[in-house]
């Protein structure tokens, strides 16, 4: 048999990030001080970030040197393997070619360690005593933790309550890594003590936990925050996973027709998709590519391309993003990193000028899919990577009744080792599929900032 | 800095199994009739499994080929990556280098995968329709069903009760790759019943677990039994682990003066040690092994090396080993995969023939080890493995108070995703250490066998 894995030699990894920026036909909408409403500066940021992640949020430089000592840290689990996933294909009777990268193999589990390394060494470059951070599903906060474990950096965690419920085994291994993990909305910020005091049962939410970690970083000259997705540095990092694939993919002698990944804050989908974006519009490929977001959180299907803030407190700037709203709590489903109300400027920024596609997915067709990968492939995603997996194979099955062989690349992003709990729901037939939410998004589209 | 991650080429897969046994100074003893006592034929095993395993079993051929569909789904996760620990290092401010060989990334999380992917194909081409097997951790019950799913056939899994109510993801692990999976003891079976009417609150064990499951086998023609470690074959397969290490040690320029696993049933131990003692026999290497065993299950450090029994009610063959009586039950402690009274009669011999050191480790230190391992590295270790990373921290230490940089070399044999109840556990203070035994295993070794 043919090879099922594509692997690079570690000084294959990457030397410089991607940057998108430069290469869009249309520049990006400028980021909005919240109470001036006019573009903000490096100032406007330095509480919160240290200036090297700064500049690269504004940065119009094409690539972006990735460091020495960030690359040294990568070695652990990058290059990650490409697969061709032959079991699957078998399965689904299909023409289709499918490959997946997989970023499990980080020894956090997801792609996220990708960017919390470099937010980790940056900041103790700036000699940050302190992170606070957020975290949905568990897989940005046991990333963090791990980078600051190495760096030796503290590392304090909110965690949305109904994650930190579900998934005790992804708290107990940020708490095995030396960080603080509280449930979100907490007492112990103003923000959480606001949101407990409108409704005490509150499940919590990103953009909750978001306004806890941003409000703890502005109030304390030691700690500075940490967002493990939607913002631009973010993405950037990301692109890691992109620029290895399209070597892989090359040593497979493929090149991808179509390219799935799933979306919440966007992070994992722009770092197989950038890369792609960029050939594509300098000529090189023509891929489509498309984005796969649940149905019961659906800001590039159902969302607003408006002005809005990142958080649900209004702490943060203004972005132009797809949103459904700052104070949409999105349904307790089990995709946890997927339950965020806004979607990355950049992705949105893409998704407007056209370069990508969007869908939604079940939560029930995403679990289903899932289980098919699992025993194709032996390797159970995480529910998040579920709608990848769901869209990826959507796509086959198209390609069988079309009768067509096309190549198919997604983003297996993470695995589902500490999201068990979800699988037993789900043979338990206890989960459930969403009704578009749509008086609450309506709603909380109807507040969004007049801009 | 230097590499930290010694990876090979998918073609570097080993095409051969090394086979200790015509290496060895003197013959294995033989496996006995429990009724006759005299040694087996291949007849004798030929209800529980295929006549592929069997011929392995006593085979006297210094190498077996890998059948290439082995290899081919080896390669899924095979070569798996040898580490240089630099981070642990520093962390222990010792003079020691510390490599080890990470089998986590097989996407069972363990090196079970290397022999339940053989045991799979073997009885997939001698016609087998069902496997039935037992489980400590869950580890050997989830590999087997991701091979089972692979190849078509159904798996049914024994699973230690302990582990059963301690690790439920790990049996939804195994769900939802489609096994069936029961508690040991259990009413289906004449053995579970008979331990069950003795004592109803039974926390079972493997030796338990394995008599239900050849019970199984040995009643249903459509039904073969597997064994995740112990027997010849299955430690046959595990030599991938050390063949990969050699040519990875080469790459890294090192020669390990001391190897370290822990000890079970002596799968992993085997896996990355036979290989070396083979060498250390043939003059190449005189690598110190060390075989690193949990206190309160101390087959090697305080059992007898004498004819046993290799499960609790009787059904199996004699063997000679190390054992702690076959009726011992050891304490519940967390490391499922090393609560087992015997040895692999393999690992017995080289023990008995000088070739190889023992030593023990409470369950406390097994866990600090972990901890430290984890902030250093990022991965988390499973509690087996917890037991080769305390094995070897204290060698690293023993370097640093003598001023002296060896190289150590150990095997990660697993990651501890499924474990996090156990570090929960340990971090709420909730572990204990266990006192030997020393009652209940001298009635155990009093009722061995009068071979």
């Amino acid at each position: 048999m043919d090879s099922i894995k594509y692997l690079l030699n570690e000084n294959q990894i990457p030397q410089f990030w991607y940057n998108i920026v430069p290469d869009l036909p249309k520049p990006l909408a400028p980021v909005l001080h919240p109470g001036t409403l006019q573009p903000i500066g490096p100032d406007d940021l330095a509480p919160l970030f240290p200036m090297a992640l700064i500049a690269q949020e504004v940065s119009q430089e094409p690539q972006i040197e990735i460091p020495e000592e960030v690359r040294d840290v990568y070695k652990q689990w990058r290059p990650s393997p490409l697969f061709r996933a032959r079991r699957l294909e078998k399965a689904l009777d299909t023409p289709a070619k499918i490959y997946y990268k997989y970023e499990g193999v980080s020894p956090a589990g997801s792609h996220k360690p990708n960017t919390a390394v470099p937010q980790a060494y940056y900041n103790k470059q700036e000699g940050t005593k302190r992170l606070s951070t957020e975290t949905g599903a568990g897989q940005w906060g046991s990333s963090l933790a791990m980078a600051c474990a190495f760096f030796g950096i503290e590392c304090k965690v909110y965690m949305v309550k109904v994650s930190y419920n579900q998934k005790p085994y992804r708290r107990a291994l940020m708490e095995t890594f030396g960080a603080s993990v509280t449930a979100s909305p907490s007492m112990e910020t103003e923000s959480g003590k606001a949101i407990l005091a409108q409704n005490p049962d509150s499940t919590g939410s990103l953009g909750i936990a978001i306004s806890e970690a941003v409000e703890v970083a502005a109030k304390d000259p030691n700690t500075k925050y940490a967002l493990g997705s939607v913002l631009n540095h973010v993405l950037l990092h990301q692109t890691v996973i992109g620029l290895e694939t399209i070597e892989q993919m090359k040593m497979a002698d493929a090149e991808p027709d179509v390219i799935v990944g799933c979306t919440g804050g966007g992070s994992n989908f722009a770092g197989i998709s950038f890369p792609y974006i960029g050939r594509n519009l300098k000529g090189q490929s023509k891929a489509r590519i498309v984005a796969v977001e649940p149905s019961a959180c659906p800001s590039l299907t159902k969302g607003k391309f408006a002005y809005d803030f990142g958080d649900t407190s209004h702490l943060t700037p203004l972005v132009k993003m797809h949103t459904l709203g700052s104070v949409f709590v999105p349904p307790g489903f089990h995709a946890g990193g997927l339950r965020y109300h806004g979607m990355a400027p950049l992705v949105s920024h893409v998704m407007d000028l056209g370069l990508i596609e969007a869908v939604s997915v079940q939560q029930l067709d995403a679990f289903a899919a899932g289980v098919q990968f699992a025993r194709a492939e032996g390797i159970v995603p995480a529910p998040e990577a579920n709608h990848a997996v769901a869209g990826a194979i959507n796509e086959a099955l198209k390609c069988k009744s079309e009768g067509v062989g096309r190549t198919i690349l997604f983003n297996l992003c993470g695995h589902g080792h500490f999201d068990m709990q979800s699988y037993i729901d789900y043979a338990a037939g206890k989960l459930v599929n969403y009704e578009y939410p749509a008086e609450e998004i309506a709603a909380a589209l109807a507040g969004l900032p007049n801009v």
